[in-house]
């Protein structure tokens, strides 16, 4: 671990001084632009600028020339601190950097600030930095955005060149291929191509409008996951999805969430004496919750164990939003154990099974595993009482070890209301999605009064968890398009099976098998344009469906079809009571095809 | 027709007549009340009063035997017509009556009032009334209630008693019976009883908690409706439940709708130039028809049939909220089909063959059709032209008459935006319930401007047609908790099967009998309580489950069940085998047991 960070250090220190390099070539060849800032981040670096003519994606080429000529110059990257009113004046032309020196001067009081200079170019910076330019490993300039400046929409609109750098040649290919394999698996791409889904400027940011295709994968789904719920004693639930702001206030959410949520409906009498907020719901729990205290539980009903698919709203800065994995609309695939002590064990041990049979089935064998605990540097951020956090973390702990998981703490991971076991779902490449959460509860429990009759005729209060396997519909359903890049397997395809008529004449058997499927809940469709078979496979294969069947003459005397897979070639002539066999065991059996 | 309506009016006026005499009856037992006001309603009429002290149900008989000695005093009804001034004289210990004489001088203008006298009781009041007190009909006080003077909440609260009055005895009998039938269908009574709903106040009026059995019975509802919609072409979307107000300005609901929707939630920029305003929605079609816009459409997609069971938000009247009847929060099986000129004959055809069938699987044989025309009087409330509109109520009244349907024009009903087909379900007690809906819209097509691309390679304007068949989930399942007197059928059932063990020796026996039939998909419960028998038996009939098992050691050699039907006597055992034949029956052909 300690080596990893080490590494990781180095790495940023790297990269830091290539958004250096970047800046210097900048100023190069285009001396007036104005500088704002330029970090190392997670897997690279950017550096922003106010250009005075815009570049475009092809001048970034001619920027990495310029970078590598810089470069080989050698040039020492030296450092030194001067007075405030000193740095004022040698960044007098450069007024974004202006305004952070003054903010320095007023927000922290700070009396002097560093400066990093790398050849001619000299930069406000805290460091660190390399000693010589020509220890930056290979580079790569990756994109051009649009960014504000202090990430503020008000503010001025700045041009962002996003870069990379590793330590050797090998590293960088490798990362440049894999970012080449993730954009073809992107899923905002494939899902315009593929008519998916659309974000429309008129309903808002963050809200996803789901088109038929993917809508029929999410019915799949979400018919799937009620049904594994309801054998595993789960009770569906439907609750609204606003509610009156003394809700918010007895759950807490208007005390730690109230950031994350939208602004309230305001009803107000004429007289304005009278005021009512509604709130749209960030969470699905106060709900849940009440319905359990609808009336007197006894110990004999635990565990109970409410699920929904509710769909929530909470307010994400738009500038984290991406596509649909980052949204502001999204339904959770939710449920809320409400369990006696002698109960919590088993169940949290019950969860993690159904958790990973469910992942496993949407092609997911590999998780990793974290134990999000309290940072006990700031204990105060949490409630319930140390007791409890102590038996908590280490009950979530044992159960882990007890079924021999490897897994990850996560200090400062947990909820503030408790800790938690996460998982996250390891995609074809390597990249780790978060889905599955069980989180402990102090909260709401005690703030709700939620109790139940003991054997001993007395109140006890209950224990309670949250959970999300899949995460969120929105999330999960991008996810399984990046995963299997857009061509999902039978039992999901939104289009499992694409009947191709070779000519007029075998469009009425075309037909027949067509409605013959739809009588089964087979999802298919019946290309009857009036084009030549090979456009219409070409098009199949384009819309990722799985199963193409030629029919022509030959198959509709025999009653077959000529069955063609997905990215394959022709397989042949079959029965068509064979090849409907076929497509019931890939959905029965949910086959990863 | 005529003839109906002359005697709804008689009705009307004996009912008004009756409840001046309730008033007389209450002046003369407790001289010091005040009068609120007193009109016939339908199926009735009320009167609200404050009293000085109190009043309880139990007060009802005795007021009712005051208003029989009064009736019997054969008192003429008498009329005049007096100034404003000395109106307010005679009222000068009537508050209410007061306000109300000073309302009507300033809003309206009026320099004379009538007033109505029966003996010694004289009320403000426009009439008509019967000639003499011996002219009311047989009558029945039924109820007390709180009601805010005016209808507004901030006004004091008045004791309102509702009371009826017929033409004849037999009919006042008839009524009464009527009314304990549907009292004991009561949907919130049951669902109180039953464990099926809530409502919270903390939530909000109108906006309903469901129950885990109640969602149950929704969830075999939701899943056979998408079933059939699937096997009919349509496409299910999901869409969100928030827009910007840009959205509701293009689609006309801030201009014919706000008043029915919540107010917005309103996102300020920190220096409050920047406002945003998202609404909840009050109904689903801008999302279809901007899924539709998503790209271009050519005639050969048409019809499309998007379809959604999308909850919607509005704003009712606390006062009209009634259970789940009527409610402000409700999650509506909505589609919206968009069609070329020469389909739209068909597609109506389709949409009602659709609704027949559907209300069919529900118990609905019988349904009453109306035809929602245009107020020709009121043209200017309605968008669209006059030849559209002349057009579009011939072609409904014309599909109508070619299906040979009994239906009744119901002159005004049309919405805003174009005329409609109502379907009403009558249940076993004749009661009429709204559900289908077939609504034309001249409207969004215009605004949107939604096209698609014809043969001739021009752009062409779409039909769209709204529709719900069982209209909200909320309110249709409110009417089958009325229809069948909280005993679904099986198919419906919460609960479809309660194993009764005669002993613990039986105990395993009917654990693995129960755990058979969740494997199934059979909504089943073990009674394994340390109870009698027929403790047991009680509770499940109490709990409406169509069908209890008891097992005993007999049953258990036999690998067989001891068979009872709700309601009905022990059956006798029976092969387990043969049971689970039978309820997937009931299950599978929707039986009405």
């Amino acid at each position: 671990m300690e080596e990893q960070k080490q590494k990781l250090k180095i790495l940023e220190t790297l990269r830091h001084s290539a958004s250096h390099l970047l800046a210097a070539a900048v100023l190069e060849m285009w001396p007036e632009t104005k500088l704002g800032i330029g970090p190392a981040i997670e897997n690279g670096f950017y550096y922003d600028f106010d250009f005075k003519e815009p570049i475009t994606e092809a001048d970034l080429p001619k920027i990495e020339e310029k970078m590598a000529e810089i470069k080989k110059r050698n040039l020492t990257i030296t450092c030194r601190e001067v007075l405030i009113n000193e740095a004022k004046e040698i960044f007098k032309d450069q007024p974004f950097k202006l305004e952070l020196i003054n903010d320095l001067e007023k927000d922290e009081g700070i009396k002097k600030v560093s400066l990093y200079k790398l050849g001619s170019f000299e930069d406000l910076c805290r460091g660190p930095h390399l000693e010589n330019s020509n220890l930056i490993g290979p580079f790569k300039l990756l994109s051009l955005a649009g960014a504000y400046w202090k990430g503020n929409e008000k503010n001025k609109m700045l041009t962002r060149i996003y870069g990379t750098s590793f330590s050797s040649q090998k590293e960088l290919d490798s990362y440049l291929n894999f970012l080449k394999e993730a954009e073809l698996r992107n899923h905002r791409k494939i899902g315009k191509d593929l008519d998916l889904f659309s974000i429309n400027e008129n309903v808002g940011p963050g809200l996803i409008l789901w088109h038929p295709k993917l809508s029929a994968t999410r019915e799949v789904i979400e018919e799937y996951w009620r049904k594994e719920h309801r054998k595993r004693g789960y009770q569906y639930i439907y609750s609204p999805h606003i509610g009156l702001d003394n809700l918010w206030k007895t759950s807490g959410h208007l005390d730690f969430f109230e950031e994350g949520m939208y602004p309230p409906m305001l009803m107000e009498s004429k007289d304005k004496k009278e005021k009512t907020r509604y709130f749209i719901k960030p969470m699905n729990c106060p709900f849940h919750i009440l319905i359990y205290k609808n009336r007197p539980r006894s110990y004999r009903e635990l565990p109970i164990r409410y699920c929904e698919l509710g769909t929530v709203y909470r307010y994400e800065e738009s500038g984290v939003l991406n596509g649909m994995l980052r949204v502001r609309g999204f339904t959770q695939d939710d449920a809320h154990l409400i369990v006696r002590e002698d109960q919590f064990v088993e169940e949290v041990n019950k969860v993690l099974d159904f958790a990973l049979e469910l992942n496993k089935a949407f092609g997911f064998d590999k998780l990793k595993v974290y134990l999000s605990l309290r940072d006990p540097e700031n204990k105060d951020k949490y409630v319930g009482s140390e007791e409890n956090w102590q038996l908590a973390e280490k009950t979530l702990k044992e159960i882990l070890e007890k079924r021999k998981v490897e897994y990850r703490e996560d200090v400062g991971g947990a909820k503030f209301y408790g800790p938690a076991i996460d998982l996250k779902a390891v995609d074809s490449l390597g990249r780790e999605w978060q889905g599955t959460t069980i989180q402990l509860d102090f909260n709401e429990p005690q703030k709700f009064e939620m109790t139940y009759i003991g054997k001993d005729g007395k109140e006890h209060a209950p224990i309670m968890l949250h959970r999300t396997l899949l995460g969120s519909m929105e999330r999960f359903v991008a996810t399984l398009i990046e995963q299997y890049a857009g061509a999902f397997p039978v039992w999901l395809a939104p289009v499992q099976v694409k009947v191709i008529p070779i000519s007029e004449k075998n469009l009425e058997y075309g037909k027949k098998i067509t409605e013959k499927m739809i009588e089964e809940n087979i999802r298919v469709e019946l290309d009857d344009r009036d084009e030549r078979m090979q456009a219409k496979i070409r098009d199949a294969e384009h819309e990722k469906v799985p199963y193409m069947l030629i029919v022509g003459a030959k198959e509709e005397r025999g009653n077959a079809v000529s069955v063609r897979m997905r990215g394959e070639k022709d397989l042949g002539p079959q029965a068509f009571s064979d090849f409907f066999k076929q497509i019931s065991e890939d959905i029965d059996k949910k086959r990863q095809v």
